[in-house]
């Protein structure tokens, strides 16, 4: 099962695919798309759409998992990420792909164990994960990894709440 | 010349679109694009993709002008109103048309004269330029249709000050 992590950005925009085998979980494929500040921002949006379908066909990911985007301090970096989120989510969508979202506290818990971890225990804790000995970098990158791995570890959960419904 | 103006949104999405004969102008088509609330998000930006492709490929405009997003009492609302402005600039851009944004203010000061007009003064206005004699409506549609008639107002402007820099 191959899951697509983003955690969306209009001028930087991680990304990452994560393998699971049954208990194992490997990163095949972790980077940042990146768009110019000085250029147009619909060329941008176009841009980080075209990116996205190019990830997708390239690592055919079975499903897609998008940081979800909260208010911060500078609400026009707001504006932009929620931007660049709304067409990630649109370009992942269109393939017919499942699309899920977390909120950065989701993510942590799922990842960390508990919605307060800081940088430095989520890096620990992707590592373990990924039985990697170096933290991943870019930071945007190895972001966008633990959201993939957020969703791994809730899907199976999600499948048995489902299951125990019917 | 024929310009596609809309007014991003997630629920209601209004589109416009405008034909410049020299001085006349003409409403060709205005509607609005709806996506229900109960879908999932990615789906329905996804849809809402969908619908402006099939707009573009319908009217065959030469250029789109969308309404810029700032931020209201609302700030879901705001989010998943940029979110929808995103794909709608991300898809314009993706068919190689120029993306024009203008601010609320700017479109009240090119089709009414001032940046402080209300609905009634704009709604007198648009009918005016467009020679009809029944306010637009939905009412959605009709913002569509005037941040149109603002790009077609600021075009020649546009020209005259690149022109002026050579």
């Amino acid at each position: 099962m191959f899951v697509l992590g983003i955690d969306p950005g209009l001028s930087r925009c991680g990304y990452g695919v994560v393998e699971s085998t049954g208990k194992n979980l490997r990163a095949v494929a972790a980077g940042v798309i990146r768009t110019p500040p000085e250029m147009d921002l619909a060329l941008r949006l176009a841009e980080l759409q075209k990116e996205i379908h190019a990830l997708i066909a390239d690592y055919q990911p079975e499903e897609v998992a998008v940081e979800r985007v909260l208010f911060q301090v500078n609400v026009s970096s707001a504006m932009a990420t929620g931007q660049a989120a709304g067409v990630t989510m649109a370009a992942a969508a269109s393939t017919g792909l499942p699309v899920a979202l977390y909120s950065p506290n989701e993510v942590k818990l799922a990842v960390a164990g508990w919605g307060g971890a800081d940088k430095q225990q989520m890096e620990r804790m992707v590592q373990s994960q990924l039985a990697i000995t170096k933290p991943l970098r870019p930071v945007d990158a190895a972001d966008a990894i633990a959201v993939a791995i957020c969703h791994l570890a809730m899907r199976p959960s999600a499948a048995l709440a489902a299951a125990k419904k019917q």
